[in-house]
């Protein structure tokens, strides 16, 4: 199975208590595409400028990414700057430059028409519903979306929702968009408007997977995932990034959505954004093995479980 | 097995999102010994002024707790007001008033000597000693504190520390005792101050066991129990007492000790802060059954469980 992803490929420019990097390549598909391709097939539709080279290109290519639908133009490659020196969890941003993505039109490749599995990362969600739009034929779409979207962009962001089969967003996130402080309120609804399955993720804490059932039923039909208690954060950037990968590319490699493969999806995110964590950038990303991968997933379980 | 415990048995006024009560019966070892009372034979050292009479004395009575060992002296119980209106997480402390708790000399009643299991509720470090000098045969002692003891009486706190198998705290508790903002350091330097098992506690998001071997072998010897994702949390008030309650009271009621035994224990932690959060002051605890509490904990393991 393949998974099409629309998003940000980027330079990030990151302080954190570890130290410093500048103009490392990032952004949320290139996070998503390189977590979720230990899983199943990726393909990503995203624009570059001109600082875009073989040398990053190489990265996706590394790990069998499909970059057909990375467009290359005139200009320079979306840019962040920001730091987590106070606050691990939360990233204090003080520059982002558009650039190339200001004027991006998203074209979908024909070979990527076949993907059955579409992920819009946080962009504007007026070219994630371009991207939809074009693609109508996907059995399952998963989205994100940040406050400023929510806040800034709310009719836009609304028509995304209806869209989507999925939407994984963080608590505070959660809390504007639903209207609510109380996350169980809040989680029902963000699915009123429109994503059967909610993922809400709280950083070094976890997430949760809430969906449409848990109304009626109560409880039974949430799912909270642990986040590994790591000694050192190196970088948190693009760990919620990381997360949908993990999540989305396992329910990809799946034949079927269970609650049994939601469940092992949620730890998939998890276990994935752990490794994000413990290197600047996409740096410890790039190098993992699915073995690797597997043994961390058990350690989630012993984690969790009482037996 | 019975527990002794030692803390505050108190009155609470206390302001949250769902409304107000006066003077409602509170204070740690009050929702400590509720909690616990499902699982063991509880023992409570504590004192109370004129203010504290047979209603009371009955809520104690009505889940078997010995009341022995709470002194009934002149003038007025311990009192404590504060609210939960910005953030349920966290308590804003507006009154707080040690009445006869100033005075107290604790004092072991002879029908409680065989206790093998002490708990030191959050009161003055000096009063958690002198209690656990008096009781120099129990099998276990578990003790919990807060960041007023930490920062401003740090040398009796370590005093204390030293004689603890295990320490509960919570998140901001952990980083300032251990001195470090990483969780798993701070979880490391707080062990090494004396407490073989340390429980932090995050509120709506779980808890995390670590304990001393963790050091050596990463993180095979931490486990984490979650929070129940509530619709509604009417009073967050004792739910870490009752968190301890039930965690310390499960393990009272075990022959052994064992990485079996700490998990269930942590879950029937969060199973009865759980609880707690449903009504004002100890209203649910009073109430609930041994039943119910099972039936939460099969919840919690739904909650977290691939299988």
């Amino acid at each position: 199975m393949a998974i099409t992803v629309v998003g940000s490929v980027a330079y990030d420019s990151i302080e954190t208590p570890a130290g410093r990097r500048e103009r490392c390549l990032g952004g949320a598909a290139t996070y998503f595409s390189l977590a979720a391709s230990y899983f199943c097939d990726v393909r990503v539709i995203a624009v570059v400028g001109e600082d875009f080279g073989p040398e990053q290109e190489s990265v996706f290519k590394a790990r069998n990414i499909d970059t057909q639908g990375i467009e290359h133009t005139a200009g320079k490659s979306f840019f962040w700057e920001g730091s987590y020196l106070e606050n691990l969890n939360e990233a204090k941003t003080h520059n982002t430059e558009l650039n190339v993505f200001a004027a991006f039109e998203p074209k979908i490749p024909d070979a990527y028409r076949d993907s059955e599995f579409l992920f819009l990362a946080n962009i504007d969600p007026v070219l994630q519903r371009r991207v939809r739009e074009q693609m109508p034929d996907v059995k399952l779409v998963a989205g994100d979306t940040m406050n400023y979207w929510i806040n800034d962009h709310r009719p836009a962001l609304l028509e995304v929702l209806k869209g989507l089969d999925m939407l994984l967003i963080n608590d505070t996130e959660a809390r504007v968009l639903g209207g609510d402080k109380n996350l169980v309120k809040a989680a029902r609804a963000v699915m009123s408007l429109g994503p059967r399955f909610l993922v809400v993720k709280h950083g070094e804490y976890g997430a949760t997977l809430f969906h449409g059932a848990n109304a009626e039923s109560g409880h039974s039909h949430t799912f909270r995932a642990p986040a590994l208690p790591l000694e050192e954060v190196v970088d948190p950037t693009g760990a919620g990034d990381s997360f949908a990968g993990g999540f989305f590319g396992y329910l990809a490699s799946q034949k079927q959505l269970t609650p049994g493969s939601l469940r092992r999806a949620m730890f998939y995110g998890s276990v994935m954004g752990s490794f994000a964590c413990e290197r600047f950038g996409t740096e410890r990303l790039q190098e993992i093995s699915r073995a690797q991968i597997d043994e961390r997933f058990n350690l989630f379980r012993e984690l969790t479980h009482l037996d």
